[in-house]
This record gives structure tokens, C-alpha cells and sequence, in this order.
């Protein structure tokens, strides 16, 4: 292959990225410094996916030359051997128009066997081909003869040269090795580089909650690939009316080369939770996730594959491979997963705010440019509404 | 039976719930006479169900003594026999926490073949019975030995005596036999007469789309049965958060009597609409219905059965009974499908508020109240966002 | 009601039913008495659902005049308040062309909160209202407001007169109330009183294995109620092929009064274990018991509404109404479960096989006659084979 | 790559398999060179899945070394360019213990937009990414940006050193261009060659059937990948009970290498008609399919990742890439499926025994051989049979 591949893992991305981009990414704010507060319940301490204990994610950015704007984002669900020890799990699908390989098995099975891993539409068999080998060559998975390798997308043809096929197989075991607990990159990174949403520059973003004691205490973090059209509402501030900038306007705000739709794109979600789901109810609560696009405006078009994957990391709801003995599980009955409900509905809506917030201006195939949610009509909406409120 | 129930039909409503309730529902206005208007498209003539040309309602509302507060809405998809002309409809499950009878019918046969019926969660059984017997009797259906009703439920044990199971048969009946198109009305009326939403006051509510020209100009209707909980805003306003009542709140709005747990009810949307769509699409249509319930604040909580039901009343789509022979049915392609998803989406949005705006206070079992969506807070929020937005 | 109903319980009907029967059900053998054995593994004591500790099944028969042929069959997964103490449950549908109410509630929570109810297809409705009244007023759910009942029905319209609905509300409790652990009576009793599978005579039927202790030595016990068509085969003797009656002869066997086809009924299938069984494991069991009607010669036509439910009567995995504490439960890893599915499939399979050889030949609506299975050229085909493989 | 991959394409296999196999494979009968008809209908001309017209077969195989044991078949539902003209087309899941790529968007969009493709379960990603690569490169498909590979696997692991994922890109194109009408080859071919079922030398099997014009005169044929166990029952003759071999037994029949267990496996199914079929029938369609694995004695064991895929060969039926006019379609109503419903059932009964039939002994991964199933046993069970009919 004579491409000259501009791997940016995780650990480089900050210092690399402000060479590229031309809005500078930490210039941008997240939604909270905007002084708006989603829902009900407070975030964690990083305010992302990885504030559940033993969750990590790595992200590898491929930005190179005209075209090539795309990526790898990995999740892991814990630190240990993910097959040996495999993770509860479920998948809610919202609109399957969408490419994700392994949710099948998971929902059979109730569980998660490999990291998680988000990507292109058309690089999903490059990236499961990946994990598996990856999966194989794992210390203890020496006589592994089956993985199911669980691999999202969305589609960021708009922007990258999709058809050339561009992520390869070691930009996912990139991926997987970068990845760390801690502040998770937004934006424009990883599977997120390419995507566009409600008009603007898309992305990955990620957001938390942790519920009060008498809810259990709990931790919920998502982490989203925000690649989706709609009306775009932020808070409950119609901005995408306001600006008159949304897939039903007169005038739809994106006109990507043919045969992409105006407003299509996707959206895929990951829940991570400590409490103790069961498969049955980490289904419910990844339909909340879903559910929680809705507040960001989401039209949820035909084309937009829309998936939330959710799992658990409580390690007592691990099984073993090949294990026949009974189990004995601590499982959270369903009398009390509303409030956890409640969280995944508004972290959800906050993360696609994050990803919106922290994603800058790119200029990708066919030197189509899409610019970065401005942040001055927004900021003014915000305010004005500070105001009325305070009166 | 010994129970002197006031069974007030829908013809004779509007002159009798005067005398009953201490608001007048008449007074309160929709969500549009506020100066809102959710979504991006335009409604229909009567912003109702009943847009949908052939769709017709019939309520029955049973409000007696102190605990008796129930009652029964009936939704006709077309006006032949529907038992001998079969309906394409789907359903789509937010959460099964319901008793709806006959879904699963539904899914398989991809049809309706009975009136759809809306009561209480505990009349379910009786309500399946009831329709049944009338489509026995009705003429043409004299061989007929097999019928699938399709019924569904909120719990209104908050404000009714539902454990008396005070809806009967004929109570089904009448409201099938009111059913007519038009103005539908709104609030405490047929199967949400007991009905509480977001603390207060909930029930029946209606709204629809006509798609401009250039979309097909198909008309989406939709009828909620609204009673379920979460953090309410209006058209993005916080409501909830700025009045401090919510499910989440330190101190949550409804306090029922043991075993309803804040915020848990549910709500039941019955979709329609004219465009050629089989039931595979109506399944994804009747999906962004209940995603839209997310744009109101829904927490989807554990207890909240949310299902969308969804038809399409176009004429050649219908399958006479015992039919073999090859049909030829025109179908809108996946393609051309998105504008009616952001319909059902805001039309969705749009009925929850006009159920909680057109619900007037009332008082039910054992003493109980419950407040209407108290307007001048609402009206504040509105008329400060105008100035802002026009400032 | 003017009906003069001769309401059969359970523990009456040993005596009663020879004074009807025109041939004696006693004298019918069961499966193995005629020498085969369906499958691999052993049957439990009383090869019947009841074998599986805890189970009662109650049934009561309606047969009166010339054209009500019905009943009802109970079946109760435990001794204790059945709302109070939730069952783990699941149900896997075949074909929903049947009118199973609740089927939706136990798929999303989970569990059973009630005796699981088979009737005839249009006494659903009926049943229902039944179980929600039995459940209020069972001693403890005084503050009960939402009840879930489970009611599967087949279609008995070919001689019973359906149109009638003549099961009425105290058949089913009497049902419930007449449940007992032991032997389960079989063929034309309660739910199968009216029911045709494969051209003759069906019914309820039952059977049961004990699973060797190598691989836990669970129990596992299936209930059918048996009105399908199809090519009949007994333990592999093709017995619909040689006697020329099925589905798809030239002259097809059932000749009901239209509107039914011939082969379309139904097969509704229960199945307990005590196997420690999460809601997950317990649908994939119920697959299996639907998959094993295939072994029987079953078509699965458009109208045969094929349903499975599973329960486990682990009390470990029953969880507590309102239950809000983190659970303990012991759970089957999926690593263990195949020698549980081989005793699905072939417990259904025998189960079949009771009820079309317990049945008895009935006359009913318009003078029909339905025969028995014929055993002399069963029990020849089972003699030759016999011969020829001792050979 | 330093691998010499003896690749044998279709066109090529009859003689280059005879200086291969023990065994001749032309020397093995199918199943009604037995004498054996299973079903009532009658099979096509070629009593293959290329009997339903246009419907074209390939397949690659890879046998090399001690160790390499595996390949790919490739199933086309039309001549035409797939993507552009989509395929109606629905799945089925038994057991989703599988890797089958592809099928949550044929379940949405009710469409096949590529060839379908079997291979061994640690290939599927390298085998979707080089069906996307093919699809773009087609001519006419020059702008496509979203392509949904559907590829199925089962696992060859216990012959194949599956962990060396010899499967390469150009195998994947390789069996799609040798695709043609006519004879397919079964047993030891393309994804079957390292199959095992039932504790004996599986692989791919077909079969089809043509209706009597009474109902439709329609075809439907059958391809499986036969990779499964069970209790083997050869047309209702207790082949695995009579020699003692099977997955229950006291010694298994096979032992693969740690961690495969006996009777694991899977089967794929693919299910084509030239019936006018919706989506939503097709998937009903496949049902019966994946049901009809139980008359072979399938145990459907936990790991046994048993879908069936069915796809409408009616070119009126296709819909146009990015279509977005009203189709005019033609649908057979539910009331017509059940002849195709049989059908569907008996022709993959059929298709299984000719993969088993058809297959030679193999040895392959550590020495290890598999028996093929042994005729003389067979024969002589149907020889007793047929003399026992015949007294």
C-alpha cells in the first residue's frame, strides 16, 4: 500500500491536531462550560465514558492528504482478557440501516467478548477480520476457535474518501493499545473524524452521570459517533430552527455528493454502567440511549443507523469462557433501574452535544468544507434564556 | 350490576364534563393557541388523528362518585368492515411494561382487523372480549371464528378504582359505535380520564402533519394516551426543571398510593397516516413515534408501557379476508420514508403537550388531586423566549 | 346465562368423562406404552409438566349439546402468591398468528406474575379479565393495580362454536383452583376439548425427561395443546404419508366449515424446568420446544399460531413485587444448556404424540365428527420396525 | 503471503477433488438415489437452489497441507447488478450463536444488496470487506458509499486450522464470479469443507421443490452449510439411536480439540422462491426453514448458530438504489404461503441429508478424521422400511 498514512494515536492527538485543524479544538468548549446542564443528574468526575471504573478508549485518527478524514475508536470494557472473561451486554437497535457486525450473537448470548469498536461503514469487515486476529494472538486465547467481534459505524463518506477503504487492520490494534481511562478526546478523532451532524462538523463525544446514593449510587457514561441529521435543539434551544439550518429546511444544510441524503448519517451509541444489569435490562437501558437522540433533534431518517450497545462492568456478571457450573449473580431487579433510565436518556443527549461542541471546520473529499457548530448563536440563545429565567 | 356509571359519549362531552370539572376544558388552550409550535412542519385542518381522512374516534368516559375515573377511546382505521378488510399496521415496543392484547398478531400478519381500543390496564381482558363480540355481529362476519383485537392500557390506578374494573363491554361498544372524524377531543376524556403526566393532569391528546408537495403531501396523525412521567419541557422549554417537579425531584410530584411508583404510567400513541407504507416501514414510522415522547422530557421509566401503534389507511393496501390471489399494492420505497419519520416525531411531541394542556384538575380516589399543567408559568417561559429570540 | 354448562373439574373427570366418551380415553395408550420412546433422555415420574416439583395443572372441560366443545386448562408455576413471588420467564414465538395476551409484559420484565391460561381463541378476552380479578383478590395483593395475564389460546372453531365464547370467568378460576401436581389428564380435557391435529382427534397432551446427572439432572416438562396439521410422522413412522391424510393430500383430512384451512389450528407449548434459567436461556428453551413440533410433521402454517412459554421454578430466581435490593440468583452458564434443549425438542415431541393418542373421537358443531388417531396401523408400523431393526 | 492455497473452483472440482478424497465423492448418492423422498412435494429439475430461476451458485474450496480445510460459497439472487436492483430478502435467527454479518439491515430495509457469502466463522470480516471492495468496483456502482455484505459462517475449526484465517479477499471474488445455474456441488465444497455434522463428514447440501399448480406452481430450493449435531434421523429412520452415535451418547461421536463440544456446530440456510413475497413473508419463510433442521434430529445446541435467509427472486419486487417513487408490487397474501411454508420445511430436511450424503472422509487439523456417513447402515434401514410398508 503507497498511502503515507498519518497515524495520530490518542497519546499524540493534542499536540498533533492543533497543527491540522484550523479552529483549534481546545479552544472550543464542552457543553457544561457553556454554563447548560442536561438533565437531572450530575456527570462524573471526567464527565465521560470512562468515569465507569475499568472502562477505557483509544482512538486513531487518519487524516491525510484531500481525502482521507477517518478513524478508529475503541472501547474496552475491562482490563482483563475480554473473551476469557466476557462482559453482559445487549444491543437496542433504533434503525438498523447500519452495518454493525456482532450484535446478533451479543443479544443471543447476553454478552461481549472483544473491545468495541467504531469505525467506517465500509471499513466494518476490515475491522472485525482485525479484532478477531487481535482477539486470537491475546496471552490464554491460545485455543480460541470462535470470536465475535462486535465493530459499529456510520457513514463518513461526506467528508473522506470512503470507497478507498482506508482504515486497515493495524489502525485498529492501534486503536485498541491506545486505549486509557481518563479524558477521552471529542470530536474530531477517531471514528469521529469524518462525521457531520445536523449540518455541522460531527464527531465522537462522550458524557456521565453518577446517581445519588438512594439511586444506588451508580455510574452511567456514553460515548457517542454523532454522524446524524434532524432539527438540532441543544438544552431544549432551537438552534437548528433559529439558524435555519436543518435537514427539512428549505435549503437543507448539507449537500453531500450524490447519493448520501440530506440528514442521513447515523448515530451510534455505547452505554457503559458498574450497576449490575443483567443482559435483559442492559437492553432496556441502551434504549433509553437511543431514545435520548430525540432530545438533541434527531430526525432519525432512513438512512441513519442508529444502535446503542450497553454493557456492564461489574465484574461479578462476568462468565467465564467455556464455563458450566451455575453462577451466582448479583442482579439490580427492575423495580429500580428507572433513575438509571433517566441517566442514559440525558447523557446520551449531552454527548452528542460534547461531540458537536468539541468537532472543528474540516475540508475533506472533493474539497467540500463542513464548519464547526458556531458557538456565538448559541452562546446568545444561552444567555438570553439565563436572563429570562433569572427575572 | 349496582353501579350507577355516568357513561357520558363523545357527542354529548362537551356540555356534560362542564358540570363535572372544576376547570373548563374548553378554557385551556392547545399547544398552538400558546404561540408554540413543535416540529418544523405544518398540521392538518383539525391538528388531529381524524386529518388522516377515514380515521374516526369514539370516547366513552366513565366518571363516577368519588373513584370511579376511567374510560375508553376507540380509533377506526377506515370505515368498511375491518374484520373482511384488513388494515396494514405495525407496532413498536418502547418498553412492554403494558398489557397490550393482540400486538403480536399484528407484527406477524402485518395487519389490523379490529378497532383499536385504549382503556385501563386492568379492563384489558374485557375490552378484548367486547370487540371481539362486536365483530362477531357485525354483517359479513357471520362465518368468522377467529379475531384479533388489539387493546391497549395506561394505568390509571392513581385516580380510578381500577381494581373494580368499572369499564364493561358495552362501554367498548359505545365507543366504537361514537366514533367519528373531526375535532377529537382532548384531556380527561375516554381512556384518559384517570390519566396523570408528569405530575399532572394527563390524558387524551391529539396533533398531525401534512408533508408539503414536495414530500408526497401525506398526512401523519397521531393520538397519545399521555400518562407517564420524566422531566417535562415544552417544545425544549424546562418546564420541570424550572417548576422543581419532576420524577427525580427531591420531592417527586405524584405521590400514588403504594405499589405506583412516581413517574411510572405509560403511554400509548396510535400513529396514522395515508402514505402507501407496508407494515415494515409503519413499524420504523410507529419507532420515531415513540422516540418522540424523549422531546417532552419521558423518562421511559421501568413502569412506563410505551408502545406505538401505527396503519396506513391507503385503500389498495387493504387484503380482503381469506384472500389468495397476488395483490398489487403500491408501496412508498425506504428512500422516500424520512419526512414522515420527523412527522411523527414532532406530531408525537405535539399531542403529549396538547393532552396535558386540555386536562383540566381532578380529584379521585381516596381524595386524591391532581393539578392541571398549571398555564401561567408556561405562558412566562414562552413570551420570554419570543422577546429573546426577537431581540 | 341460560346455558346448562356441564362444567367438568379436573378431579372429577377420570369417572366422568367414561360416561361421556364413546371410546374410553383409559383404554388409549400413551406414547410408550405402544413402545416408543421419542429422543434419547428418560422421562420423570409421571412423564407430564407436573413432574418438574411445583407445577399443577388444572383443567376444566365444557361439553354440552351439540356444539360446545371447549375448556380450560391452567397452569400454575408454583405453590406460592404467584404475583407476589415472580416467576423467570420467557416466551418464543413460531408464528403469531394467535392471539397470546401478555406475551409482550413477560418478554421485557422478564417473569410471570400469574397462572399461565389455554383456551379457545376467541375466550382470551374473557380469561384475561378472569386472572386480573383472581389476582386482586388473592390474599395479599389488596393493593395489586396492574396484573399481567398470560392467556394462549388455539382455535377450536371446528367443533366447538367458538362464536358462542362459552368459557365464562368461573371456568378459569375453577381451572386454577383445580390445579393439582401428579398426573395430568390428556387428549380431549380443558384447552384440547375441541381440538383437530393432523386430521384427527388433538388435545392436550404432556411429557417430561429427567436429564442424566452428568449433565445436572434437571427436569424439564412440557404441556401442548394440540390443534395443528401437517404431515404426521410418530417417532419417525410416516404415518400421515401412508394413510394418505394431511395437510397437502389430494383430499386433505379436515374438512372444517370455512373459514378455516385445512392444517391451520395452532400449538400452544409450555415448558417448566428446574434448571437455574435467566428469562435469556429460558426463550432460547422455549425455541426449542417450538422447533420440535417440526418432529411431529407439523407444517407451522400461516394460521397456526405456534407459541412457547418457559418457566423456571428455581425459587432463587423468583423475584419479590417491588423489589428494589441488588438480587442474588443462581443462573445456568450458556456453556450448559444443550442437554436442557435436546430435552425441549423431544419433550414436545412426545407430548404431541399423548395428546393425539389420549384423544377420543368427538362429534360436534354442525354434526362434524372428528376421529382418533387410529392405533392398529400405528401400532403395525411399530411392529414392523421393530422386526426389522431386531433383524 | 507464503501459503501454496490449492484453490478449486467450482468448474474445476469434479476432477480435481477425485485425486483428493478417499472416498468419491460421484460414487456417494443423494438422497433420492436412496429411494427416500423426504416431504410430499416434488423436487425441480435439478433438485437444487438453482432450480428457483436466476439464482446462481459458486464456490471456492481451499484444501492444502495437513491443515487447511475450509472455503467459500457464494449464493446470487439475480443477474443483475445487486446492488442497484435490491433483492427483497429477510433472516431468520434459531440460535444466534453466530457471526452472520449483514442481517439486522436486511431485517430493516427488507432487502439483499450483494451476493450472499458462506464461509468459516474467523473469516467473515475478510470476507465482508472484500464483498464491499467487489461491490464497488461493479460497474454502475461508481458513487455507491454504503454497501451491507450478509455473510454467514459456521465453524470449520474441529478440520480447519481456523485460527491461520486462510480464507483471503480474492477467494471471496473468486466464488462469486464462478457462480452459475444448474448442478451445485455438495459435501466437501466451498464453506462445507470442513463441516462436520451429526459426528460425520458434513458440508453444503441443496434441494428444492416445485408446488402443484393448485398452489402457485412456485419453487423454492435450499442451500445449506450443514455444520451441526444432534440425534440423526434420516427421513424418520433413527439413524444416530440405531448406531449409537450421536451428540448425547454415551461417547460422543466427535471430540474435537478443546474448546468445540459435541454437537456444536451450526447451519446456515439459505431459502430462495420465485414466489412474490414481501419481506415479511420471506422471513416466515425462513422460519420454516430453519424448523425443518428438527426433522434431521438437530439438537440446536448452544452453539449452534442456526440462521435462515430467504430471498424473492420476483423482478417486480426489486427496488431501485435511492428509489423514491411509489412501487407498484405484487405480494402473494398470507393466506397463499402455506404450500411454501411445506415446502420450505422438507426441502432443507432434504438439503441436509444430501450435504451429509454427498460428503467424504476428511482429515484434516491434528491428524484428526472424520468418517463420512456410512451408506450401508442407511440403506439397509431404508430397505426394511420399504419391505415393512409393502406387507
Amino acid at each position: 500500500m503507497h498511502l503515507r498514512v498519518l497515524v495520530l494515536l490518542l497519546s499524540m492527538m493534542v499536540s498533533s491536531l492543533n497543527s491540522i485543524s484550523a479552529d483549534e479544538p481546545d479552544a472550543r468548549p464542552r457543553t457544561r462550560d457553556l454554563g447548560i446542564a442536561p438533565g437531572v443528574f450530575k456527570p462524573g468526575k471526567s464527565n465521560a465514558i470512562t468515569d465507569v471504573a475499568g472502562v477505557k478508549v483509544g482512538q486513531v485518527t487518519l487524516i491525510d492528504g484531500k481525502d482521507i478524514r477517518t478513524g478508529v475508536t475503541a472501547i474496552l470494557p475491562h482490563e482483563g482478557n475480554l473473551f476469557q472473561q466476557k462482559t453482559p451486554a445487549a444491543v437496542f437497535i433504533g434503525n438498523a440501516f447500519g452495518k454493525l457486525a456482532g450484535s446478533t450473537q451479543v443479544e443471543e448470548l447476553g454478552n461481549l467478548e472483544t473491545p468495541i469498536i467504531l469505525t467506517n461503514t465500509l471499513s466494518v469487515g476490515t475491522a472485525v477480520e482485525a479484532v478477531v486476529k487481535w482477539s486470537l494472538t491475546q496471552p490464554g486465547n491460545e485455543n480460541v476457535r470462535s470470536v465475535n467481534a462486535l465493530v459499529g459505524e456510520t457513514n463518513d463518506g461526506g467528508l473522506n474518501d470512503i470507497r478507498g477503504q482506508h482504515v486497515r487492520g493495524p489502525h485498529v490494534v492501534q486503536a485498541i493499545e491506545a486505549a486509557q481511562s481518563g479524558i477521552v478526546e471529542e470530536g474530531c478523532v477517531g471514528a469521529g473524524t469524518g462525521c457531520i451532524a445536523f449540518g455541522w462538523k460531527g464527531g465522537i463525544g462522550t458524557s456521565s452521570r453518577t446517581l445519588p446514593q438512594r439511586y444506588g449510587g451508580y455510574t452511567v457514561g456514553v460515548l457517542v459517533q454523532a454522524n446524524f441529521g434532524g432539527v438540532l435543539q441543544v438544552d431544549g434551544l432551537p438552534v437548528g430552527k433559529v439558524l435555519g439550518k436543518h435537514t427539512f429546511a428549505e435549503t437543507p444544510p448539507v449537500s453531500p455528493p450524490a447519493p448520501l441524503k440530506p440528514g442521513d448519517g447515523s448515530c451510534m451509541i455505547v452505554v457503559a454502567t458498574d450497576a449490575p444489569l443483567d443482559p435483559r435490562n442492559l437492553k432496556r437501558l441502551a434504549a433509553r440511549a437511543l431514545f435520548g437522540l430525540a432530545r438533541t433533534g434527531s430526525s432519525y431518517t432512513n438512512g441513519s443507523g442508529d444502535f446503542a450497545i450497553a454493557f456492564s462492568t461489574n465484574p461479578d456478571l462476568r462468565v467465564a469462557y467455556g464455563e458450566e457450573k451455575i453462577q451466582t449473580q448479583p442482579t439490580l431487579p427492575n423495580d429500580a433501574v428507572s433513575p438509571l433510565f433517566q441517566a442514559a436518556l440525558e447523557t446520551t443527549e449531552e454527548a452528542v452535544y460534547n461531540a458537536l461542541l468539541k468537532a472543528t471546520p474540516m475540508q475533506g473529499r472533493d474539497g467540500r468544507k463542513v464548519e464547526a457548530l458556531p458557538l456565538e448563536p448559541l452562546r446568545a440563545l444561552i444567555e438570553k434564556r439565563e436572563q429570562s429565567l433569572a427575572e
